[in-house]
């Protein structure tokens, strides 16, 4: 029995999930669930993930949704996977599973708001207060990884010469800022040194997968720079006003 | 050497290490650290939790923040606490896993939110977008945990016959709502039949730690309770309006 994976490549943890299957050689069947369509309320995924969210998993009869909860029993359950991934060891171990619960209050929150406030919302009424506040959390987010979770001595998070789940998870919710402008993108994450560096880093040690999985949302990036040029060219010069900052 | 806990009663998850150890007969020093004193954001503590949170443990050097990862951590560091706490079986594990992952962006989320907004804040603005989008997910959380997570067979989360760190966590998380008003509590929790049984079965379960640990809360609750009397009593009756809904 083939593990299925329920995901939509716009989603960043179900990228996640592609590129650490395809990374650790575990065969599974991708089973498309068009957010934009939907079609994660559908009954039949219901069935699925009773959040009705994507990622989800089914590895035989067994369901599993929760994109870390997935990515911790991948590697676990399958024994090719190297341990860096998810270390046996305890105190290792307890430190990815810090950083990976810190994700779920800090820049999950930040990047799902900001990404979902402004990207799909060009033309349309803006948010300033959810924008404002999600911004505040981003910039907070991005100088603690800077600070605190990575260190002089590795090129990964905690200090590690080699990515975990925790280094995928994290680098998968920073690439969806790729959908804002790319002058905004810059002002936001261009000042934090070693997250650019580290995201660098742990694009390469994924190759050629990450490119890959990320494709799509490359192609999105390019639409909606269409959408924002052609929004641009119909506005006056003196009002336009598509960066991110002159909107707060 | 001594595992060490740096906690505040009022906080929930510090409330749930303390009741985890204190079940599980792991030898603890509770430090307190004051959040009205803003005791967090001093630089001693700051050399143990760099993101100025509560709780964090010191266990000999290892240093560890996140309550989730703190709660792995102690039921796989200590042999003596029983396996049903975070399951070894990988599918169980799995499960448990993720209904703590689910947590973060639903119910916590929502509590957080709901009671920093009303508790401290009779008598001052109320930011009624922010109360009334947190009502919303509060309630979206609590109707999973009824349809969901609590399923027929068992009186614990996930079918369960006893529970594990996940029903720790989820009802320390609850029991926040103490601070409310006892009409608004009922209006918000009274539907979920199947909830209250079980927030009563987890309580039950983990006496007389719970009590124990959660009497500061009772006591706000108290405080609380008489700084709305006092407010109720010096509004004209016409214009009384302490109950949650008749704010929204």
């Amino acid at each position: 029995m083939t593990l299925k994976l329920y995901v939509d490549r716009m989603s960043q943890p179900s990228r996640a999930l592609l590129i650490f299957c395809k990374l650790n050689g575990i065969d599974f069947e991708e089973i498309y669930i068009n957010l934009s369509k939907r079609q994660h309320l559908s009954p039949e995924f219901k069935e699925v993930n009773p959040m009705k969210q994507v990622p989800a998993i089914m590895d035989g009869r067994f369901k599993l949704f929760e994109s870390h909860a997935i990515l911790r029993y991948l590697a676990c359950a399958f024994p090719g996977v190297a341990d860096h991934w998810y270390p046996a060891d305890l105190y290792k171990r307890a430190k990815v599973d810090s950083v990976l619960d810190w994700h779920h209050s800090n820049l999950r929150r930040a990047v799902y708001v900001f990404s979902t406030v402004f990207a799909p919302a060009f033309g349309l009424p803006l948010n300033q207060q959810a924008a404002a506040e999600a911004e505040k959390v981003l910039l907070a987010s991005l100088a603690k990884i800077e600070s605190v979770w990575l260190q002089k001595k590795g090129r990964f998070l905690l200090g590690s010469g080699q990515p975990s789940i925790a280094d995928l998870s994290l680098v998968c919710e920073i690439m969806q800022l790729e959908v804002l402008d790319s002058k905004d993108r810059e002002r936001i994450i261009g000042p934090y040194n070693r997250v650019l560096k580290w995201i660098d880093d742990t694009k390469n040690a994924m190759e050629p997968h990450f490119q890959e999985v990320h494709l799509i949302l490359f192609k999105a990036k390019e639409k909606l720079q269409k959408q924002r040029d052609a929004v641009g060219s119909s506005i006056p010069q003196s009002s336009r006003k598509l960066d991110l900052h002159s909107k707060m």
